[in-house]
């Protein structure tokens, strides 16, 4: 419950944020009407009556869904607090220098890897954390040290998961375009390796033939499932480019059969996709990949000891009260299949174990109004989170601090400095009109925000802080401009950069 | 005329690229069906029959259209010259460690910087290059001997813009979200300044009293012009975050009355959008501005010197035949309307001076078929070319080198190894089946590729090479993973880094 605004009963005009649906006055409680609060009816429901001494109402309101991230909360002075630490002092420590930026929970990232250790009770498995999702070395260390083992994608992801000490043997190493160099790397560090394409398993061959090492493989399976999701983020379809057509995978065992001395086949990967929503897919994939496993084992493999089942599972980024199956749901789903496999069950999440650990502080630079448009821009674009822009994802916004007095509720797009009309945040978001300088979050943007954030309008990478109990502290410094430069370091002379 | 392939009588199948609509034979033309092409008709035509001992016709073709960019000649050898350089040389040069690589044109700099000082000749006018189509500083000094002045978008590229050496009074500083900060670096530079809101001229007038330094500014009007583009490049409509509208200019101009000692109204400005195709749409924007500036001087403004009629001309990006008018065309279209008006004409090309001057280098990492579908899987991604994932854009794609004998033409995805579906280069190019190690160019690659280069999954931004004649050089180099893990210089021990 915290105060949202003022219901200005001579102007009919109530600010209050768009989760805003419950209310309560004098300890009744009404459900005000979603997405266009009527202040009129809000009244009449509560018995109360402006008078002539008495315009305005003070309204305080409770989230119409439980807040998914409790470690992100609005209290009752107004503030956001991520646990102990009030967002606003962050953004006043930091200054508008180093605005915007991202900040972390760690009691949020260590809840979520929680959720799945827990599931995973009494089976034996690897949480292997999709780096991709969020790249920062010192949450990869955190999420390390819960026990997760990492998903790679990418040579340079493979580097930094060795800096930040992973097991590699319990490592995947992913990718439908890995290159020869990465595959050497990965076939070194003794990762589990997934085969893509009939290059991709030429190509991991003539890496294990170079280094001497027997490469641990498993087979990427196209399941031709359809995750009913964004089109872009749906990997297990037919026409995707990622995975081994069923229909063709006596070639691949052919070729592994061949070359047993080279790859040893332990297992099967399937990957569905990203912001799955429904557990019974995760239920049909693994029935897939168990029937592919013994049609394997009957071939005369005796080696297949992992079950990857790949991640996707979604996160409440609408806050509008849909179910998202939590990992328990997951694990119960599938457990039954598993019983007596004897398998390890390798599971990838990346969104579900960040996504909703993070958010994005912006500053507000002003409000401005074109036409019946209204707008605020604020200093965070496409360049630092480019999901709106590339995915038109929805993520929740909200001041991190109480609005203006007397101002009224109103419909806005956020929007950046970025110079093109895909920067955007977010659009037709009812917030109370914020004064220059105020902070504007982006929640659940710890997955897929920073690590796909780019330079664009010369604009730096923002700093990532972690925020522990009452703490907090910066585990990435912002970028300099000095940064930006660094191509030209044998090329010209740069100004504070000595070489 | 270049070699695409050989007909194969045997198997009816003809390796050319999609580009490819005219064939001679023996003298003979021939205009090939584009999309599909069919040899059966092809030989018919041309009164070939295959014969027991020659069942092969070496194919050569001209392209159906002019080639846009004869800086990119496909050669009769087969392979893609640049200037006098063969791109595959500059490829096998760098090695497979850099690649992909952006290799840029000089002459084609040259040439699109020259069409618009000669298109000019006459008229008192500012080439303004937007730096944000491509912040290679190399490329900036570039056109800044060549006379250009610059649009900023950024006190980073304002900054840049200082280190390239331009005549900061010969800048315009953009944005509809600059910050008080880089509204400072502005004033004190002298550049011009675009207006773009009520809070943006509070933030001017603040500034200019703190520096003590009397701010030239524009204002950036939103004329309500439908650029008939795609959305996100479309910045004139009323509905835009761009610009003010006509109908609250009195109050911008009463405000700058009001603080004549603080900000100098030299001129308005406004921008359509982008990837413009239509000189009607130039014309009718300067005539609505000119109307404007009447205006503005009927209530008494004596400074307006400037008419800063923004960028967006768009290129020939789709190569099918389709007119894109010449900056010649453009400034003809409104030369009249600027006769005796003593008005220096502003113009920001960004796409339209290097966009066609650049390409992406990628190698072939391999071929792989899901079914009925084909995809080239190329080590460039999403990572270091997000248009066509981001706007859907099109952008021609070419092997560099011949196409390996006796391979079918068939249809292909050309995707990156970036994790994701929306990873794609280009989809449903007809090419012939390259070998893994070939080059793959995207070609007009030159504008708002780099610039929007991000380090998902962990890429390294590529190096950049410009030929000039015969020779190249690179002009940024490659980043390296030492330079991704620069936020942690003061918090950990890098390798390679001593801090």
């Amino acid at each position: 419950m915290f105060v949202v605004g003022v219901v200005d009963y001579t102007t009919s005009r109530l600010s209050a944020p768009r989760s805003v649906c419950r209310l309560r006055y004098r300890g009744a409680r009404f459900v005000w009407p979603r997405r266009r609060p009527e202040c009129q009816s809000a009244s009449t429901s509560l018995g109360w009556r402006p008078s002539a001494t008495l315009t305005k109402m003070q309204v305080v309101a409770t989230p119409a869904v439980r807040n998914p991230t409790p470690q992100f909360d609005f209290r009752s002075d107004g503030y956001l607090y991520c646990e102990g630490v009030r967002v606003k002092d962050v953004q006043e420590a930091l200054g508008p220098e180093f605005s915007p930026f991202y900040l972390y929970s760690q009691d949020r990232i260590e809840a979520n890897v929680q959720a799945y250790t827990e599931a995973l009770v009494g089976l034996d498995a690897i949480v292997g954390y999709a780096v991709k999702a969020n790249n920062n070395v010192m949450i990869m260390k955190l999420v390390r040290e819960l026990g997760c083992g990492a998903v790679l994608v990418s040579g340079n992801e493979l580097r930094l998961a060795q800096l930040a000490g992973f097991d590699m043997r319990r490592t995947v190493f992913n990718g439908n375009g890995k290159t020869p160099h990465e595959i050497a790397l990965a076939v070194q560090a003794e990762c589990l390796i997934n085969v893509d394409s009939e290059f991709d398993i030429e190509n991991i061959l003539a890496a294990a033939r170079r280094e001497r090492r027997r490469a641990r493989v498993l087979l990427r399976i196209n399941p031709d499932i359809d995750p009913q999701v964004h089109p872009y983020v749906s990997t297990g379809l037919a026409t995707s480019k990622f995975g081994i057509r069923t229909d063709h995978l006596d070639w691949f065992l052919d070729r592994i059969k061949q070359n047993e001395e080279l790859v040893e086949l332990v297992g099967v990967h399937s990957h569905l996709g990203s912001t799955i929503k429904k557990v019974e897919l995760f239920h049909d994939n693994v029935v897939t990949m168990l029937r592919i496993i013994d049609d394997i084992c009957a071939q005369g493999f005796r080696s297949i000891r992992f079950l990857n089942i790949g991640g996707g599972l979604g996160i409440d980024y609408e806050r509008n009260g849909e179910r998202i199956p939590t990992p328990q749901e997951l694990i119960d789903a599938i457990r039954p299949r598993l019983a007596g496999r004897g398998l390890t069950l390798i599971i990838e999440p990346g969104r579900s174990l960040v996504g909703n650990a993070g958010i994005l502080v912006n500053t507000v630079i002003g409000v401005k109004r074109n036409g019946d448009k209204r707008f605020v821009v604020v200093d965070g674009s496409m360049a630092e989170l480019i999901r709106p822009a590339l995915y038109g994802a929805y993520q929740f916004i909200a001041l991190v601090e109480p609005g203006q007095q007397d101002k009224e509720l109103a419909e806005y797009d956020i929007v950046g400095p970025v110079c093109e009309s895909s920067d955007f945040l977010g659009k037709g978001r009812r917030l109370p009109e914020p004064a220059p300088g105020m902070g504007l979050v982006v929640m659940d943007s710890g997955a897929y925000c920073m690590s796909m954030a780019s330079n664009y309008n010369m604009k730096l990478l923002p700093a990532e802080i972690m925020v522990h109990g009452d703490s907090w502290r910066v585990i990435r410094q912002r970028q300099t401009f000095t940064d930006l430069l660094s191509g030209y370091r044998e090329l010209m002379p740069i100004p504070g950069l000595e070489s």
